[in-house]
């Protein structure tokens, strides 16, 4: 390759990068279909797999009627539910009481204090029970009163060696199969894919990139107060009690105003926290595209929608058929779940 | 170009983007440099410029000690100042003064009540005796109340036909071409070059794109308060009242955890409201740059440091030799300052 490159001028090469995308989408139309490799493995064949490709390779042909400019290709992905699972609680949710108990060992007086106490007996009612203000408490404690740096470390190390209670596996492998294979597609294809999350971005940031490919600068999230301070010569950003912006339900359209700055033409989610990201996304004018994973397979995942606690979809649902947002149905249209399946 | 495309493989192609930075380094050092075009044309040779190459060849010479991953190379730039002129006030103050001069047919009462009636009666003095109260109803009033689509169409137009008063051109005829040659040089050598500004991130991403050649989603900065709404079939986010975020001095580290999630190794900029982001840069391990361009050119744009009111420089200037930062001497290092001297 080095040959070929040194054959090539740089003004070439930079050609050759921006036409990228338009090769990756002619290899998927027309004549060369049957040559090129499927993009999407894990999806079986049908209306869903057909309107994802169809929708990209509109979007990204050339002098097509549907063109999207390389600059405006944003893809917007919900995170909880849509990239990984979400039951039995927001894996989040499971970080927190993990560190909570890691933490009791310096706070004795939390045996007696809720919503401490619940967490430490395994009472979730108790902990419920606390309402904002307790659970506010727990990410408090579990997730502040340090540097930005410090609880990426601590959040490396749990990803890496908690387990899932049903799956006996680390969180990270319970990711969607045919999730990775649409962000690699989208990326192949010239669109930059950014998580946003009702999660909180700091919790996010130091794994999504090796897991997902999604740097920390396309990543939208929940975020608490922080605050710089210089020690001697050791700068810090620490972590301080207190939400900073809630991205989830209509603060996910804010969190994309203030982070990217354009409108999305592609946004995925699973739940009413999406609503208002699938209509800012889709209710504009050219090619849009919305996309629901609806949760159907209880067998190899989780089956739930309306009645959820986490992840609940109801009114999104309702409203998908009159805004045309595809409805993914987990069990029928992927072939495997999560990539340990393979 | 297409036919020397086909005979290349599509992965072959990311490859050579992959390697682009490299292409670009390595023609810029050693035996090659003889034949490659001079990356910073308008600044004249000497210390600052070769530190300038220097750092940036170091930094993307695989295999060097100094080398730094494609993905970690992050350079932030202040505005105001740093990238185009903020004399004789930050420009986007001359927006607002403009804007509510133009507002003022609506509200005959502006021509009795502070600070409207200052500003339309051109005493500054009046509306700076408002203090902060004021300046924050001339930015609601001249700001908020639409949504950001209208607000970038408002901004927009004032850009391409308000005139600087001293040089009866537009504002962004002001920006300065060595800077310009400075981002496109970080680009090519593969560094994401973001706006970390004081300045309302708003008032920034409808130009700074065709400007500077950085996207929106590459633009941190103060902002206001927004809120998403569905009116039946269209949504907006609307403008509020109301300071959400003050990207300035301490604020500039807290706005790029924020928004990039990474520490930069480059930042530039020009006043103490960029201290803390050159510590927050600077005062790490591994290769760093920091930069401050000190304004030393009356003739040709202005001189001003420590008694300055806007864009003041004085504790970032007595740190800048102890922290090694560069400090850009703008009569003796630049040859123009504008792109319209060419």
């Amino acid at each position: 390759m080095m040959r070929a490159a040194g054959q090539l001028s740089r003004r070439a090469v930079l050609g050759l990068c921006a036409g990228l995308s338009l090769f990756g989408s002619l290899a998927l139309s027309g004549a060369a279909s049957a040559q090129a490799p499927d993009p999407l493995p894990s999806w079986n064949d049908g209306a869903t797999k057909t309107a994802i490709v169809d929708f990209v390779t509109r979007t990204t042909t050339t002098g097509g009627p549907d063109f999207v400019a390389m600059g405006d290709r944003i893809a917007t992905f919900d995170n909880d539910g849509t990239l990984w699972s979400e039951q039995p609680m927001y894996f989040q949710a499971a970080f927190i009481l993990d560190r909570i108990k890691t933490l009791a060992k310096d706070h004795p007086e939390w045996k007696e204090q809720q919503p401490f106490k619940g967490v430490l007996e395994g009472d979730i009612e108790a902990v419920m029970a606390t309402g904002n203000q307790g659970l506010g408490e727990l990410l408090a404690a579990s997730s502040t009163g340090m540097s930005v740096e410090e609880f990426a470390a601590v959040v490396k190390d749990w990803i890496q060696t908690a387990k899932h209670p049903r799956f006996d596996r680390p969180y990270v492998e319970l990711v969607f199969q045919p999730m990775l294979e649409l962000l690699a597609y989208l990326r192949a294809n010239g669109y930059q894919t950014f998580i946003v999350s009702g999660g909180g971005i700091e919790f996010m940031r130091p794994w999504v990139e090796g897991v997902y490919g999604i740097p920390p600068q396309q990543v939208v999230g929940s975020s608490g107060k922080t605050e710089f301070k210089l020690d001697g010569d050791k700068p810090e950003i620490l972590k301080l009690p207190g939400i900073e912006f809630v991205d989830d339900g209509p603060g996910k359209p804010v969190g994309i105003n203030r982070f990217i700055g354009k409108r999305p033409v592609f946004a995925a989610g699973n739940s009413d926290g999406d609503l208002q990201m699938l209509q800012w996304t889709t209710l504009n004018t050219g090619p849009r595209m919305g996309i629901i994973i609806h949760h159907t397979d209880a067998k190899r995942e989780w089956a739930y929608d309306r009645d959820s606690h986490f992840g609940r979809l109801d009114k999104a649902l309702d409203e998908a058929p009159k805004r045309g947002w595809v409805v993914v149905d987990m069990k029928n249209d992927w072939k495997i779940i999560y990539p340990f399946e393979k």
